[in-house]
């Protein structure tokens, strides 16, 4: 049932998603208040009687709690991005954590030293409460009435996760992408009870560029006429086509023009020749691009889409925490920051993470930068693990 | 009526979209033929005695015939694409043609020398035959029986055209992007009636990024259900929020990344903080998108959308006249061929007129590369007027 070259490399084995019900409400940046908070998480490893061996590992856009090993419940769910996916997904047995590559005995967060805790996000559609879940105030789905979140609501609700726990300090938050904000969030919000930060493939805020890829992905859910005002649950109908539209356009954010040209190049469906047809897919590309649609559809929830994509374009440090500046928001940053960017990732370049390096730098705080040279673009994040491991393993040795 | 400034610079003046019926049915790559074809052109300057000066302009997606001066009967129509456009359409007066800069008295394309002729595109929606013109079989709009065309298509109805005009040979054939793709077409199609061609941010096949954002913007277009399977034409329903998100996809691949940051930043609409709002814009770039849409959907038919972006998406020249090889597909081009280039362009990018030249040059075939170091991206042909113009008025006069 377990794929064997993955066992051998150290897998964490069969885990289940469990849950947490908050005992208090989360207060968020918006001015409300979210009552009945369920979290829904992953561990892996074994917590150190001192409880000083927490990595807190936080996802991306669209992932979930499930991190690592195979999942017991879920076997034809898919939550890994980008090429990796298809490569992975097809393995015999429950469907494989999205970072797998880097939780697990001997690899970059070594389970064997420590306890590495997995969380679906605030606004999430996979166990944790969103816009999907039901409303105690109303008994019905929160829908567009739940509330605007922001990334440190995200952290202040892994705060809330964590005490519930009996967790106080963290060895680690690491993530990529929005979880890479989180990270950077967390060391700006809980200071004393941070040590260290691994911020991979994310920046401080999202340039122009980006923000407007984001924009055009809500847009198409948004004017989805099956949206229905965010108020399509238990209506039968759901925004399938505008998600569809958004995932194909994440999709192509996610990866480098060159790792297109190398997967499809121009090839056609049909190797004889074009067939006139506009409705039809007529090369591999947009074959491809309909089957992630389609699958991505049946597992992500389009108000949660919404969410998560409106937060991360909010992320900010400098407008949140500097008043303009980068350096003044880092200012009381204690954790050591380790950051690792990719050559090839157009939608959070290299230069973002330079810019956290230079600021961390002039305020004497520990940070290392590493610009990894590979071609996948952003996704290079869940792809490039063994590139990423020795980086990873030993800035954690040092700390 | 007519702004000052531009009639210093050398304008055409006033003029209007006229109308040739062709007598013949144009015959198409897919097999099918196309009876009564109306083809909407304008033209500047004066023709020749030996009718030896004709200059054929060729537009790109989302253009019209209107490429000079200022229209006569549609003030309010904005035909020009990314930034200029905003800057010039608010002038006083009729709407500025799409390539005002270029062509003019004394201007890259001199109507002073040349007698410059600009046709609609076949499958167009501004004047020519295509998808919303009426099938003369039903009485009725072609809407998605409106055949699949090819760009050899489209030059096969402009050589039919200027036969109606009584026009034989073409000093040269020039356009941007798919105006580009024309020009090479023509060198190809028809080698002893065309002088030279000159071929402005173009390639000769789209890379596979570039298809798939074309194949993302269809697909919002597709899955619009007021699309109504393209038979949306008389319903009172037509498929505007599909179509302002491909116009939005669109838009941003014609910008660079810099330019947008230069452009817009991260400001907010409102500049005290932000709205905690998913449906609203918060940030100017945001808005900036919706404006672009809501002013495209006004003037632009889906379907001849649909139509030009899979024609543009096939267009291949090793494919279709090289059995795989460029340099193959080029052997029969007698034209001189002029390339220019933008260094921020990434929908079309230098690479692909650098292997044009390449190809050429191997053939003997005389051909000159300019790559024009500036940022605005695949918009530069639209706004660089400036450093375009010695380039291309050398370019002739060595003719």
């Amino acid at each position: 049932m377990v794929p064997v070259s993955t066992l051998k490399a150290g897998s964490v084995g069969s885990v289940e998603t469990r849950h947490v019900d908050l005992p208090d409400p989360v207060r968020l940046d918006c001015g409300r208040e979210l009552r009945s908070v369920r979290v829904a998480y992953e561990t892996y490893g074994t917590l150190s009687p001192q409880r000083d061996n927490v990595i807190l590992v936080c996802h991306a856009l669209s992932g979930d709690a499930h991190a690592a090993g195979f999942s017991a419940v879920q076997p034809d769910a898919s939550t890994r991005d980008g090429f990796g996916a298809e490569d992975r997904d097809g393995a015999a047995g429950g469907a494989l954590g999205w970072w797998d590559g880097m939780i697990g005995p001997g690899k970059a967060f070594d389970t064997d030293r420590f306890f590495v805790v997995s969380t679906n996000l605030l606004g999430g559609c996979r166990g944790t409460t969103g816009p999907s879940s039901i409303d105690p105030a109303t008994g019905e789905p929160y829908g567009p009435d739940f509330p605007v979140i922001t990334v440190a609501d995200m952290v202040r609700t892994e705060r809330a996760f964590l005490d519930a726990l009996g967790i106080e300090r963290l060895a680690a938050v690491a993530g990529g992408s929005l979880g890479g904000m989180q990270a950077l969030e967390w060391a700006i919000l809980y200071p004393g009870q941070v040590d260290s930060i691994v911020v991979i493939a994310s920046t401080h805020a999202l340039h122009p560029q980006g923000m407007a890829w984001n924009a055009i992905a809500r847009e198409a859910i948004l004017r989805d006429p099956a949206w229905q005002e965010g108020r399509y649950y238990g209506t039968g109908r759901s925004p399938d086509a505008g998600m569809g539209v958004a995932r194909m356009v994440g999709h192509i954010t996610y990866l480098s023009a060159p790792a297109l040209h190398d997967k499809f190049g121009r090839r056609l469906q049909f190797a004889d020749d074009i067939r006139y047809t506009i409705t039809e897919p007529e090369f591999e590309v947009e074959n491809y691009l309909r089957h992630q649609a389609d699958s991505f559809v049946k597992r992500f929830d389009a108000n949660t889409y919404l969410t998560m994509s409106r937060a991360l374009t909010y992320f900010d440090l400098a407008r949140q925490y500097g008043d303009g500046s980068l350096t003044r928001a880092l200012e009381s940053v204690s954790a050591r920051t380790l950051l690792i960017a990719f050559s090839s990732d157009w939608l959070y370049p290299p230069a973002g993470s330079q810019e956290i390096h230079d600021a961390l730098r002039a305020l004497g705080s520990p940070s290392e930068l590493h610009v990894i040279d590979a071609p996948y673009g952003h996704d290079c994040f869940l792809l490039e693990e063994e590139r990423q491991t020795p980086i990873v393993h030993g800035f954690l040795a040092r700390g």
